[in-house]
C-alpha cells in the first residue's frame, strides 16, 4: 500500500492501521478479546473481584432490585436528572467507611480519577506524580498539563523523591498549589506505597495528597478499611482519595472521597462529572450492598490477604520470580511478551485463568503474569493454581537477554 | 484567610477552594445536587431517556436478568476477565443496526469518545474539530494534542470551514493523517450538523470522519437508525461513529462502531478500553433489550420527533426564543445564568422538570433551558409543559445587556 499522499487518489484514511497492527504483532503485543460464557468452569485468578462479591446473591439481587426500582439508567448527568437517593445512600456509606466528610460517585473509576486530578489542579498547580501511576491518573495529569499545570514525576514509591520534586516547585513563584498523586496499592505488582512517608512530604511542603485506593478498598487494613485508614490517614483534611466500585465491590463505577469543600468543587467543575451520565442504578445498588457485606464481615479482607500470601509463597518455592503481596495481587515475571502470552494460554488450557500483562499495561515495560487472590479460594484451589502456573512456565530463552522464537 | 505561602505555616492545601466557590456563586454558576426519589410525580422534560425505555419493564427486567446471570460487574478489563458473550451480543446488534463491520462497547460514552479520538490520532495526525463539540470530544482532542497531534477548530456545523482547516493541514508535510471530529446532533440546541457536507470535505482531503451520534441513535432517521444512515453514510469505510447507551437506550455505556481494522486498533491501543473495567452486565443487557425494542417499533423515533416539534412550536408561539429541533432536544434562550436557574426552579415548583444549562455546559456561554421530548408525551403533557415554561419565565432584565438583580 502506498503511504504517501497523492492529490488525485487519496489513500484510504485508515490504511495506516494495517502497518500498526503488523508492528504490534511482531513485538508480541497482539491483543484479542475472548468473551466468556456465563457458566464456564475455570479457576479464576485474573479478575479484580477480590472478595467474590460480583456474584454474591445479595449483591446481584441488589442490582436487580435497583434496576426495577430506579430504572436501567440514570437518564442524565447527575446535575440534571441523573441523581437519585440511591446514589446519595451509596455516597454516605462510602464516606462513613473512609471517615471523610463527603463522597461523590462517578460512572467509572477512570472518570473519578480524571475528575479528582483535573479539577484540583489546573493553571498554577504543580502535580507531582509517581512514575508508575495507573493510566487513568496519567491521562488526568496530561489533561491537567494541557490546562496549564506543571507536572513532574517522582521515583516509584519513594517519598524522598516526591519531597525533592515538591521543593523544585516551591522555587517557582508562579505555582500556587502543590499536589502529590499516587496509587496506594499498585495494580500490576500489588505493592503498597509508603503512605506515611508521602503524607509527611506533603505536610512539610503544604501540598495536598491525592490517592487512588482502587486496590485498597476492601483489601488493605482491618476489615478492608482501605490504605488510608491503615496508614493512620483516616479522614485527613489534606488528602483526597478515589476508589473504584468495580474491584472488591464487584460492580461498576468510581468515587472521590474527601473534605466537603473538595467534593463541592468537583460537583461544580469536574468535566467527567458534569458532562457524563450518572452511574446506572443497578451498579450503585450492587456496590452499596457489597460495601455493607464487607462491613458486616471484618475477617473478609484478612482471609483475602492470607490467600494472596499463600499464592506468592507457593510460586516462589517453585523458583519463580514473584512479587510479595501487600494486597490481593501477585505478579510473576515472564521472559518476554510472547513467553507471557504462551504461559497464560497454557494455564488457561489447564483450567486456570491468570492475567497476562504486557506493554503498555506494565508501566516499566516488563511483562508478567498477574494473579489475583480471592477471599473464597480454598487451600486446594491454591495448591492447584501454584502447580499449574509452575508447570506451564515456558522454557527460558536460549540466548539470555534475547526474546525466544 | 491568608492566600500567600509562608514557609513556617503552610496554608491548608484546599484553602483556595472557598474563593473559587465564591467566584462561581457571584457569577450565578453554583450547582447543587438534588437527588430524586424513585416515585416522584413530575413531568420530566430534562432527561435523555428520549424513548422512555429506561423504565420499560422489558428493559429493567433485562438488566435484572443480566446481573443474576453474569454478575453485578464485569470483574476486570475486557482484555482480562471483563469480556462476556453478552457484550459480544450487544456489539453485534449495534454493528448490525448501524451497518458497520464491527462495534466495541465501553463503560461510558465519555470513555468511548476518548478512545475513538486518541487511538486514531496521535503524533502525525491533524484533528479538525467543530468548535461546539461535546466536552468528551474536547477532552479527547486535548489528550491527542498532548500525544503530538495538531488540533484545529472549525466553525460550528460549517463544512466549508472544516475544508479550509483540512487544507491548512495538507501543507504541513509532517502530518500524515487528517480527521474531522464532530457531534451529529449537538446536545445543547439539538441541531444536526451538515453530515453530507462534512463527508464531502473529508473525501476530497482523504480525511477520516469521526462522529458522535449520542443524540442521533434511536432519534434521527427512519426507525431511529441514526444520523449516518439518515445522511446516506451507512457503513461508510472512511467514517467511525460513537454512540452512548445512556440516552435513547436508557442504560449506561458507550460504543464505537466502524470498520473492523479500526475496532481492532481500539482493542489493542485505546487506553480507556485497556485500562478500564468492562461495562456492567446489567447495563449491557438493558441496552441490548432497548435496542431490540427500537428495532421492533419503527415508528418510535418519528413519534419522538413529532413531540419535539410540537414543544418547539408551542414555545415559539409564546414569543420565546426557541431552537428548531432536528432530534429530541429543544433549547430556550435565557437572559442570564441567574435567570436561567430561577426559570428552571419555578418550572420544577409547578411540577415540570427542565434542564438549566449554564457555562461551562453551554459551549458558547449563552445560558438556556434545555427541554427534551419523549416519545410517550401526550398532547396534554405538551400543552401543560408549554404553558408552564411560558408562565414561569422570569421578568426580562430591566437594563438591557445587564444581568437582573
Ligand atoms: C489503580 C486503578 N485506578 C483506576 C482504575 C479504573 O477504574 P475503573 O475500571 O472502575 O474505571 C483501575 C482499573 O481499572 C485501577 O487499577
Ligand atoms: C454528545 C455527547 N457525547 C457523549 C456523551 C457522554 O456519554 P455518557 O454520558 O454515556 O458517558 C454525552 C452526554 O453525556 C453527549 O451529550
Amino acid at each position: 500500500m502506498n503511504a504517501t499522499t497523492d492529490d488525485t487518489a487519496p489513500v484510504p484514511p485508515f490504511g495506516w492501521l494495517a502497518g500498526a497492527a503488523r508492528e504490534r504483532a511482531s513485538a508480541g503485543l497482539t491483543r484479542v478479546l475472548r468473551p466468556r460464557p456465563h457458566d464456564e468452569d475455570v479457576l479464576d485468578l485474573a479478575s479484580n473481584d477480590y472478595l467474590g462479591l460480583a456474584r454474591h446473591p445479595r449483591v446481584t439481587e441488589a442490582a436487580a432490585k435497583a434496576a426495577r426500582r430506579w430504572g436501567a439508567g440514570a437518564t442524565g448527568s447527575r446535575l440534571v436528572t441523573g441523581d437519585t437517593l440511591l446514589h446519595r445512600a451509596l455516597e454516605d456509606e462510602l464516606a462513613d467507611f473512609y471517615g471523610t466528610e463527603s463522597a461523590l460517585v462517578f460512572s467509572s473509576g477512570y472518570a473519578a480519577n480524571l475528575a479528582m486530578v483535573t479539577a484540583l489542579s489546573g493553571r498554577g498547580a504543580h502535580l507531582v506524580c509517581d512514575r508508575l501511576n495507573h493510566a487513568s491518573l496519567i491521562d488526568a495529569a496530561r489533561l491537567a498539563k494541557a490546562a496549564g499545570a506543571h507536572v513532574s514525576l517522582f521515583d516509584h514509591a519513594d517519598p524522598g523523591s516526591a519531597a525533592r520534586e515538591l521543593k523544585t516547585a516551591r522555587d517557582r513563584s508562579a505555582l500556587e498549589r502543590r499536589l502529590v498523586v499516587s496509587d496506594t496499592v499498585f495494580s500490576v505488582d500489588g505493592d503498597l506505597t509508603d503512605l506515611p512517608g508521602l503524607s509527611d512530604a506533603c505536610r512539610s511542603a503544604g501540598a495536598a495528597l491525592l490517592l487512588d485506593d482502587a486496590h485498597g478498598l476492601g483489601v488493605v487494613g482491618h476489615g478492608g478499611a482501605g490504605a488510608l485508614t491503615a496508614a493512620g490517614l483516616r479522614g485527613a483534611e489534606d488528602a483526597v482519595v478515589s476508589v473504584t466500585l468495580s474491584k472488591s465491590l464487584g460492580a461498576q463505577g468510581g468515587a472521590v472521597l474527601g473534605p466537603s469543600c473538595v467534593i463541592r468543587h468537583l460537583v461544580e467543575t469536574a468535566r467527567t462529572f458534569i458532562f457524563d451520565t450518572g452511574l446506572a442504578p443497578a451498579s450503585a445498588g450492587a456496590a452499596l450492598e457489597a460495601l455493607r457485606l464487607i462491613r458486616a464481615d471484618a475477617g473478609l479482607a484478612g482471609r483475602l490477604r492470607d490467600r494472596a500470601r499463600a499464592l506468592s509463597t507457593g510460586l516462589a518455592a517453585h523458583g519463580l520470580q514473584v512479587s510479595s503481596p501487600d494486597g490481593a495481587v501477585v505478579s510473576v515475571t515472564a521472559d518476554s511478551p510472547d513467553a507471557c502470552t504462551r504461559w497464560a494460554r497454557r494455564c488457561a488450557e489447564k483450567g486456570v485463568r491468570v492475567g497476562c500483562f504486557r506493554p503498555p499495561s506494565v508501566p516499566d515495560g516488563r511483562p508478567r503474569l498477574r494473579l489475583t487472590a480471592r477471599a473464597d479460594l480454598s487451600p486446594t484451589d491454591i495448591a492447584h493454581a501454584v502447580a499449574t502456573v509452575a508447570h506451564c512456565r515456558p522454557d527460558p530463552p536460549l540466548i539470555s537477554g534475547r526474546t525466544p522464537l
